[in-house]
């Protein structure tokens, strides 16, 4: 998006025209769609004409009944049109989106894998071209926002939306959601981001989505903030506050939070807008305020600039608040000219209407569908590979295939993406192994169960295809959900899997693989999962576990290239894969603390079933040295550290390089180690490379109880696979 | 304990003489036993003799070789004769002890039930004979000074100490623990008493024993608080740190809690001493300091008075730091005038030797061991009675008593208590149930399981004796353990049940119950354990549940007279019983928070397998009426609420009536509803009470985001049971 000033005066001219009903009314959205209540096109139509209401969603989350794209278009264009031509200011709405992983709400769109898979390539620039793509398909459509990149950490893998974040390490979440942004934002259109959710969502209580992150300070800051802060350097437009509490405060009304820490300590100068709800549960969930009016009053006086889905009533209630004193009309002016800047910036004004011509060819485009296909490859992450099980022979005579997410393309692409299954477009597993096997090949396919529901026939069949088979593939996992594992229609009861309680792999899924296991063909479990599943049975018995995310809808032919040896694979785990639910929270970068009688009397504090940062390759790299340029860093300075990287096997592949630090003494209690720096190379076999890191200092300063960071003098630990080095950080030269 | 200031004047002369090494050496102690490094009495004496080291505990936690109650007294008075004659100013060493729950470390002490069931009985009067009792056989060893009451509040049910705290309300624990400090203070000995562990220890990262407490302030002040500020009041002399650390500091390391908090805020004018190893974790385990005596200096500037372990080190670190000048001279007259003035308030200047045959009549006490026979009786918690399984007909032919806690003293009393088996003294269940059966009764026992192993031969015979008995006991749960479930000579490997990433009942225990269950005979599971278990399975297929807790030395008797109808039980959980592990944390007092995409999607948030406050008796009380006397309460009032109660069954029985309440609205996230009030009363068959509650208006106070509290005008909500009325809280009269 690029910016311009161009467009000040023509709206501080709009402001001055503007009755205290109609800035009201520009800060205030509406949907199209089934949440609470029902909103067609019509009834968005007439707070646009009526109210001149800001924001429309008039398709994607939300059950808009539009996903066609030509249809998503000729809605964009009429409620451009209204808003332009019917309403006295010719204001033109906004139509922000939810594209998570690409525009996957709209037919004929790159579905890319979900940023938990992405975080798993560990490839900046793979990240930023997924968001170019989004952005660009996102434009197409006549949207020119989008609800992201998400800067969550997931520090809680029960909580049902783990995958939409890059992860447990504050570091990797920020290189990640920034390099989305940098795309979102350099995109040959002008679309606008909004980093979320602001500022700390991703360790609700009991995993139960939107409860309290009731965490210390120094840990919100260390944490959680990190990924904002990141993200607000590449200027992202807006901010979406979380649902959640903290600290006793919802985000939603805390002033802290918006305003004090938000805008003055960090500085940003963009628009918050509610996320869809947020203001109403002020009220009705939180219990922070006594009915609408209060909430909108304490959300807007908190620092909150747009009400989602307000609506009329947010525009009756903030009329009421400015006439009564209780808001001054100076702040909403404030936030209106946000909005309307925004709305010039990305040249709403010159021009809102969405070319179909245009659309339809930066729409059904194969090059982003490469793309996609890309992304799923790099984020293949082999778990066990014992004997050399994978990749499979392609020549092989006959090939299982089974498991519930084996055929489901719906399952493969999470939620966040269209809800009707049949208008899917891409490549399930089963077809992508179709795809790759040799002519000569049979593959044979059978269900074997339901996510979460036996099915004996098909079980049975399977295990009898199993044992005539030369290799089975079990592809289970998790299927299509959003926030706590809804909705309904499409999940089931709330107790049936995925829930929040059960990181375990559900019986009738647990029963198919041990059945396919015990013929004693070789087997090979691939995991199209948005949580990392406590496969504790599998890790001991069955040889291969491949964990492919949910890798979009390519993700079928990345799963098949990666099970026969086509792409090699070389993800990394951007979260912990823990044991069991009993032994969470889970994470590489626990605090650590006293043993009192003995560190032997303690189970291990972190012990995963697999670590943040493990993935096999088919070939064998070999980490030959860990070396810093200088053996003393000093704050402000910068550090190179080198890896000396050895390809020793006999395939090329990638690999990503991970380097890992923490203090050993400092003025409060750090993490034992945090990953500081990541980098993805290429190695042909016999190859060798150095990759140098160039470590700023920051990375070793210490969050302070009151949430500052500083530098200070004292021993810095790092670690690079099993090599070790440290520096000595001083805070002046000497 | 009498204070008195007579001994002021004496307390500066001696500060006046004391050189610097002589005061270091009062802020240092020492043990005998085998911690880290064995210390004999020899050591002991040698520190006193030739240091003037002040604290020494030659007795209790610790591996101390003496328990024999002529032992000790010797020992001790030997120590102090040292101290009093051996040394230049003569001044008495201070003897603490870990008295948990009696003097149990000692032979011929009445052995009370662990906190825990202590908070089930919900009974003032009986928490401070309990420390009233606790303090006389204390002093009759020649210590004076117990580490206790246990302000904790129990907020994961993993957690290895949850059965020494009061439970998970911070009202509840309040409550008693000012009940138990008041009876500790109210002997007529000299005995202090020291809080502990300040400011949060109860709610560790994975429930795992001194790992970080990292909550936000709210709830620190909301939820962790509270009972310290109340023990406060009752005037303990002493405030021990815990382990953990908080937002990013030790609180052994923490000028925050332990001086602006602690000194500033709560006004505590006593002193501060090391939990045992507290100090030296600083930089051995929080990496907070570099050495030694880096933690030294980090822990005395906070507002540490005293190193409980110190020893010499402390005496030659805590020199060099005041002769370096990192440590004022002043500031250590502060901190030994206190331990001296202390120490003459406990009249250890005047006479600090016991008198052997007063000892004797102090201990082996029937009145003391009746009284922990009627805390064990008031505690026994009746979980599930279907068909009035419960209680047993005491004339019936057969009965089988089998479980690995059936008839072991050992496990019964718990941790903290005497480590050597066969010195115990007590009656275990099995041995109380021989005792209240008819003459003719059969008592077949096959313990049938240990803990964590099976036995099968035992279990075959226990099922085989089910088959003919007319009822079986089932005796399962925890052994004896303290912290992270050591030490290893007596629970086994680490990864050995008790552990804590395990809540349900080990393999061998279960399938034991399932066993016994499946014979048909009438099948009763009592469980006696620490931890609150996810017994699901037992929930579901067995009719009665008896909740045991640790029920002390005569905890059999109660078990026993509960089953065969001689005590209607009557406690009330003080700790919710979770379903699994998976669902942790589960608390009554959860804060509200949205439900973004519709209620119906989450599991329900708190759902626990048994709920806090639940307990059965044999006969049935009806809540007949919730009132108010007044509608509105006003800051700084208090309301009388008023609860009318009618024993409807045809026994007579004590009811523990509570009373909940919350706020529906209010300027920040409050908990749903908080225990405020619980009065135990009597009641006979036909029988009618009206239990008045005189509600203080801070009991709704609301706790703001930096920690203050402060009370807010709105509507309050009312429970007792499933009664429920409303309030209106006000800040001023109208």
């Amino acid at each position: 998006m690029t910016e311009t000033n161009e467009a000040d005066d023509h709206v501080e001219t709009l402001l001055d025209e503007m009755t205290l009903r109609e800035k009201a009314a520009q800060l205030a959205g509406t949907y199209v769609g089934t949440m609470e209540e029902t909103r067609t096109i019509e009834d968005a139509e007439e707070m646009v004409r009526e109210h001149g209401i800001g924001f429309v969603t008039p398709f994607g989350y939300g059950g808009a009944p539009y996903h066609d794209s030509t249809e998503v278009v000729e809605v964009a264009n009429e409620l451009q049109r209204v808003a332009r031509e019917e309403t006295r200011l010719g204001i033109p709405i906004l139509i922000p989106v939810d594209a998570i992983h690409g525009h996957a709400y709209i037919d004929d769109t790159a579905v890319f894998p979900h940023n938990v898979g992405v975080a798993a390539a560990r490839d900046r620039d793979l990240a930023e071209r997924i968001g170019a793509i989004t952005a660009t398909e996102v434009a197409a459509t006549g949207a020119s926002l989008t609800y992201g990149p998400t800067c969550d950490v997931a520090r809680d893998q029960r909580w049902g939306r783990a995958f939409e974040t890059f992860g447990e390490s504050p570091y990797l979440v920020g290189e990640l959601a920034s390099a989305k942004a940098r795309g979102l934002r350099s995109a040959p259109v002008d679309v606008a981001a909004m980093a979320k959710h602001f500022p700390a969502y991703g360790e609700p209580e009991r995993g139960e989505d939107a409860s309290p992150v009731d965490k210390s300070l120094s840990s919100l800051y260390r944490d959680f903030l990190p990924p904002f802060e990141q993200v607000l350097d590449e200027g992202v437009e807006g901010i979406m506050p979380s649902y959640n509490s903290i600290n006793a405060e919802p985000s939603h009304g805390s002033r802290y939070w918006l305003t004090d820490v938000l805008r003055d300590e960090l500085g940003f100068d963009g628009y918050v807008a509610s996320d869809w709800n947020g203001v109403n549960m002020l009220h009705r969930d939180h219990g922070v305020a006594v009915d609408q009016q209060g909430s909108i009053e304490r959300a807007f006086t908190a620092g909150l600039d747009v009400h989602s889905l307000g609506e009329i009533d947010h525009v009756d209630h903030l009329v009421d608040l400015v006439e009564s004193g209780a808001v001054d009309e100076e702040a909403v002016d404030v936030s209106v000219r946000r909005v309307l800047q925004l709305k010039a910036d990305l040249g709403l004004f010159e021009d809102p209407y969405v070319d179909p011509d245009e659309s339809a060819e930066a729409l059904d485009n194969d090059a982003h569908r490469e793309a996609a296909l890309d992304a799923a490859r790099e984020s293949m992450t082999l778990l066990k590979n014992d004997d050399d099980r994978l990749p499979l022979d392609p020549e092989t005579d006959e090939v299982l295939v089974t498991g519930p997410n084996a055929d489901s393309l719906f399952n493969q692409v999470g939620g966040w993406s269209l809800m009707e299954p049949d208008d899917l477009d891409g490549t399930t597993v089963r077809e992508g192994i179709e795809g790759v096997v040799a002519d000569g090949t049979t593959v044979i396919h059978e269900p074997g169960a339901d996510i979460d529901e036996a099915d004996p026939e098909s079980r049975d069949a399977a295990v009898a295809a199993a044992e005539d088979a030369d290799a089975a593939v079990v592809v289970l996992g998790e299927n299509w959900y959003i926030h706590e594992f809804g909705p309904e229609v499409i999940n089931g009861p709330t107790d049936s899997f995925p829930n929040r309680t059960q990181l375990t792999l559900p019986d009738a899924q647990r029963d198919l693989l041990e059945a396919v296991h015990e013929t004693g063909t070789p087997t090979v479990l691939v995991l199209v999962t948005g949580r990392p599943l406590a496969v504790s049975w599998a890790a001991e018995h069955v040889d291969a576990i491949l964990q492919a995310y949910y890798p979009g809808a390519e993700g079928g032919t990345a799963v098949a290239e990666t099970l026969f040896g086509d792409n090699n694979p070389s993800g990394k785990l951007p979260i912990s894969v823990p044991r069991s639910e009993a032994d969470l929270p889970v994470r590489h970068n626990y605090l650590p603390h006293p043993h009192p009688i003995g560190p032997d009397e303690h189970l291990p504090t972190y012990d995963p079933l697999f670590a943040f940062g493990h993935g096999l390759s088919y070939t064998d790299f070999e980490y030959r040295e860990l070396s810093v340029a200088e053996e003393s860093l000093t704050a402000g300075d910068s550090v190179t550290v080198s890896v000396r990287l050895a390809n020793t096997g006999d395939r090329s592949g990638d690999e990503v390089v991970q380097l890992f630090g923490g203090r050993d003494h400092s003025s409060v209690v750090t993490p034992v180690e945090e990953l500081v720096a990541f980098e993805r190379v290429s190695l042909d076999p016999g190859d060798e490379t150095v990759v140098d890191f160039e470590i700023d200092s920051s990375a070793f300063d210490v969050v302070r109880p009151d949430g500052s960071s500083r530098f200070e003098s004292g021993p810095v630990s790092l670690r690079c696979e099993s090599l070790e080095t440290s520096l000595d950080a001083r805070v002046d030269h000497c």
